[in-house]
């Protein structure tokens, strides 16, 4: 518990109004898309740099934990505030400072949502394409701290590769600009992608420069049925060594297909084993026939159908079978453990393979969907947890699914980050030496280790 | 000097042959790009990561610094061995080890020449983009401690944004691997965009992963001549706004044009002030559109001529303008500083104007060109060591160069790096704090500071 005299002093830098410590209010920030839940001391609500500074100061003075957060839609437990200490939400710092439609640069406060910012940038005939499924609330402070990915990073990239220069505020509380306005820069370390990823351990985000591209003038989707994994896999690489990236190359298992076709009934042929929703854009002419030469190249693959839409109304309804995959979960079993491993692309038919194998050893429903461009699958282990011992089931089966993904070269995960969820697997990935290079890193900049303690790292 | 016993363990570990102490040996290993020059006491050849291994390891017991070489065709002496030490050459580690095609992937040694492994993945339709000015002898090792760059970024991006996961040996002798062989990986720290661009001060890169593209089926190339600098400047927004973004858009002010003009009359018309080489690749019905609407966007900008080429000979016969650029400046005068600043595109005509006063305040000839779709200009100062006084007058016109640039929003190095030639104007660009952070991170991964000590920061 926080002494009195700190809350005073937490009051005295953002305001009284800024602090919270009713139960009701730690409540709110005690939780994310994870299941877990931790009561902070308190949450404090800061609305500059300045104040993000100086209570930063006040924690290694003082020597409390300093959760950063955002919208709170981790998976993975990033900014819960484990052991106690405080909350520190960036959501005031909400505007966006400046779209450079000549530079194709924009310079935001991290508590901007990722859609509202996509939406500003487009009316400007701009796009900033990284697309986490939690664009509509999640903002691009923890966009940034957790690498967000998406179905377009296949063609665009992750977030990181749109961030060009930070303001942060080190855990020290010393405010630096890393990184700058330009695409190249080569002067000292890149700090600017050291912090990208680095899950709110090593700086408070407070401003962020992106980098943003040309709105592409038009997008083509097309919905195909595979009648094997095998087929759908080898139609992605395929398509791309016929020297096409799609924007998206969203995949779907059976077990998916299954759960949406029982609860929505969209009509999905019955020999479809998996989908793949591709969708490309760019210039009108030039998408056109490259929606023509991917039905050409992967035809031949067990093509069961192939939907393409005419226009935005279509493009719409051929995304509802990706959209509603999500919401049909629940009726397999009330609980969902989302892991997010990836896996080179060739290699996904394999680990669905043995993800297959693992749910029928476990005997625990495992529903496959994702991002096959990048290899990146989306593994949603199912479970009741009213079912004594199945919960620690699942977690000896996500163990081998980790392990699944690891022998054929690929992470446990591609854009939730490690958070609390995934600590206790770390050792599977990275070796001693990794952990404790990256533990130098963060003693270096956190000597005192106040801010965002206990994640990512074995404890 | 080295003791003798070091020199012996030296051998010990790489072999006789592969330990040179002879000072013709030392003379080949002690300069680069720049016209620096300083001895080591040794210079070793390992042949394998677990020699550098043990190198390291016995830098770190006896104390001797370790400055880590590829082809040495750095522009700031990043690897030269001031002070004295070891120069660790790691050209022997030459091979590249696999070229995915399925994965659009390849694994190299870090002593692989950077052409040659583009024609390696061109062979079977893979493009590797980064086109650093050295390709024909730099190594890929350096290209990723540098962060290359080259004409090609403003489409595809630099060096960094290739590299997946790397081979490294830490200062400490440790062996670890960074990031791997997914494109989406958020288990940990960067480590590996940590290591791009870290000048060999955190650790002997041994391997490299890089991520390939499908090679574009065709190219178009066009030299345009402008009637001003902001016509041509303008040229580049315009283009970008028209939702086109060229392969390459380089750039050569009055200045350039001149000196190669005078040396090899190539005819380019009088009225002349700025010319864009522009590159478009991709489809090959698309590329066609893509120079039509090229000439429509920049024709009212005081476009003088535009030639287009129709074939790849023509294309060469366009590119010679640019290629002769570095031959003729010797004309001009006998030495030339090359400083690569950046600032934001659209500020590239107030760049070159400030440039131009400089030049003519110190009488100096300065002449630009460069990577105008970045921003990125390559700032040749000419002149004539034997003229006293001069080469005093050429740092201080340098050091207001880089403040222009930093004024602008911009940065003193895009491409080259800091190594020892940048170094001292390195309090413009950083903060104290900016720096300390860098400099514990070194501290933290080298805390002998064995591994390239001398470089980056201030001294």
């Amino acid at each position: 518990m926080l002494e009195s005299r700190i809350i005073d002093q937490l009051k005295k830098i953002v305001g009284d109004d800024n602090v919270a410590t009713d139960r009701q209010d730690l409540i709110c920030y005690g939780y994310d898309a994870t299941q877990m839940e931790f009561l902070p001391d308190a949450v404090v609500h800061p609305g500059s740099p300045a104040e993000i500074a100086a209570i930063l100061k006040l924690a290694n003075a003082e020597r409390f934990p300093v959760f950063p957060r955002g919208a709170g839609s981790g998976f993975t437990g990033g900014a819960l505030p484990k052991g106690g200490g405080i909350v520190l939400v960036t959501t005031r710092l909400n505007r966006i400072l400046r779209i450079d439609t000549e530079n194709l640069i924009a310079e935001v406060e991290p508590g901007v949502v990722t859609e509202q910012f996509q939406l500003a940038v487009e009316k400007l005939g701009l796009f900033y394409p990284p697309d986490p499924a939690s664009l509509k609330f999640s903002t691009l402070g923890g966009n940034v701290a957790e690498n967000a990915g998406g179905p377009r990073c296949v063609k665009y990239g992750v977030t990181r590769d749109f961030v060009m220069g930070l303001e942060v505020v080190l855990p020290s509380g010393e405010i630096i600009r890393t990184g700058g306005e330009t695409y190249k820069g080569v002067v000292g370390y890149d700090l600017t992608r050291l912090l990208c990823g680095s899950e709110g351990t090593l700086g408070v985000i407070t401003k962020i420069i992106f980098k943003l591209l040309p709105l592409p003038e038009a997008k083509k989707t097309m919905l195909t049925v595979f009648d094997s994994i095998d087929g759908a896999a080898k139609a992605v690489s395929t398509i791309i060594g016929g020297k096409i990236i799609p924007t998206t190359l969203e995949f779907m298992d059976y077990a998916t297909l299954q759960c949406v076709e029982k609860r929505f009934n969209l009509g999905i042929p019955a020999a479809g084993r998996a989908v793949l929703l591709i969708e490309v854009d760019g210039d009108r002419e030039l998408i056109e026939k490259q929606a023509a030469r991917i039905q050409e190249l992967i035809k031949p693959l067990g093509l069961v159908e192939c939907k393409v839409a005419k226009d935005a109304a279509e493009s719409e309804a051929l995304w509802k079978v990706r959209r509603l995959v999500s919401p049909s979960l629940r009726d397999v079993n009330p609980t969902k453990y989302n892991e997010d491993i990836v896996v080179p692309r060739s290699k996904v038919p394999d680990v669905i393979r043995k993800i297959d194998a693992i749910a029928q050893k476990y005997a625990i429903p495992i529903v496959n969907f994702g991002h096959a461009g990048d290899g990146n699958i989306h593994v949603n282990v199912m479970i009741d947890k009213e079912i004594p011992g199945m919960e620690e089931k699942a977690h000896e089966a996500i163990a081998e699914i980790f392990k699944a993904a690891l022998d054929l070269n690929g992470t446990m995960s591609g854009e939730h980050g490690v958070g609390l969820a995934k600590q206790p697997y770390i050792p599977l990935e990275l070796s001693p030496v990794q952990i404790a290079t990256m533990q130098a890193v963060k003693k270096a900049l956190d000597p005192n280790g106040i801010l965002n303690p206990g994640k990512m790292f074995p404890t």
